[in-house]
């Protein structure tokens, strides 16, 4: 059996990446991968389901023995993503999901080259906006904000391997794409280097 | 609209590739590309569907004019590609299959980077062999020839883009595959450069 893919899946507010990527979860064959951090959980939140809650010593620990991908701190916690889980999936076959930003993104494809970049956007910067606003869940100031950020989120945007546009804002159109793009990198001559001793194998 | 992919499709004899670009083409979204010779047509052989049957001073005046996207001479011959016809296919946003050899296929890649060269293949040496024979159409000196010839015609395959494996020898999986490939290509960061200044934009 062939080993899964590394998907790094990014995307500004109202791309639709939770549900596209719960859409991919559902068919079985991509599992989430489960980020650890050092901040106490929420009320509702479950410990290996929504993140690995560990502690601060147990993460910088973790760093130190090159068991996280990829880490950030982020208003005095860190979130990360480790290696061993990730490569377990892998192993198994299965594509793994990582809903990560820019940063994580790019520090993963150093360490990990055959992780493949998905950068998944509404179908403009307009339909974003009617987006968020259309929720009306968020303050003006919020929803602001987070059009700006979209901005910084799309500035490295050439370091992608994929753009895929969310024209809907449901699910399948664009899980559909990117179970394309697993396909096609499947296939790719890069991923199947010993193709022609094979071929010829008994 | 969004131009069509040039796609080049090669595979070594009992790969299907015929069967699978008449699936492709049958879907309306590939035209096949219609090679230019300057041999006698066959009987039942239609002009403009089969080849384009040209006189040997057109062939070799459209070379030195550059409208021959790539040429072979075979038992004294000329086959190409004509290049104008396959651009006014791109630009009406449909993809274009080119059923040409390893040669050919890296001369095109030369003259047109964004050419897609896919290899089709039986899924082992062993299957196409056996696919051969039960045919049972052709002489055991023939089946034999076909054979070797794949050795010289996967020499190259390091310089194709993607493998193709035909499983079942019929069509569908493998077209299949090879939509997930112009899907997944289409949706590249190298085919949409200006996916940032695109998605500001009013």
């Amino acid at each position: 059996m062939s080993k899964g893919l590394m998907l790094i899946i990014s995307g500004p507010a109202g791309s639709g990446k939770g549900t596209v990527n719960a859409h991919l979860i559902g068919s079985g064959d991509f599992v989430y991968s489960v980020s650890a951090t050092t901040r106490m959980p929420r009320p509702g939140e479950v410990d290996g389901v929504n993140y690995h809650f560990i502690t601060k010593e147990d993460f910088i620990s973790r760093i130190e023995n090159g068991d996280m991908l990829e880490y950030t701190e982020y208003c005095g916690n860190f979130y990360g993503t480790p290696k061993k889980e990730a490569i377990a999936v892998l192993e198994s076959g299965k594509n793994l999901i990582l809903e990560i930003e820019v940063d994580g993104a790019n520090q993963i494809k150093e360490k990990y080259p055959d992780a493949v970049l998905i950068m998944l956007l509404p179908p403009s910067f307009k339909t974003q906006e009617q987006r968020l606003r259309g929720r009306g869940t968020e303050s003006e100031d919020k929803v602001l904000a987070r059009l700006e950020r979209t901005r910084e989120e799309l500035a490295d945007v050439s370091s992608y391997d994929y753009i895929v546009y969310n024209y809907d804002g449901k699910d399948t159109e664009a899980a559909d794409r990117i179970r394309a793009i697993v396909d096609a990198e499947k296939s790719s001559i890069r991923r199947n280097p010993n193709v022609r001793d094979r071929y010829f194998e008994d």
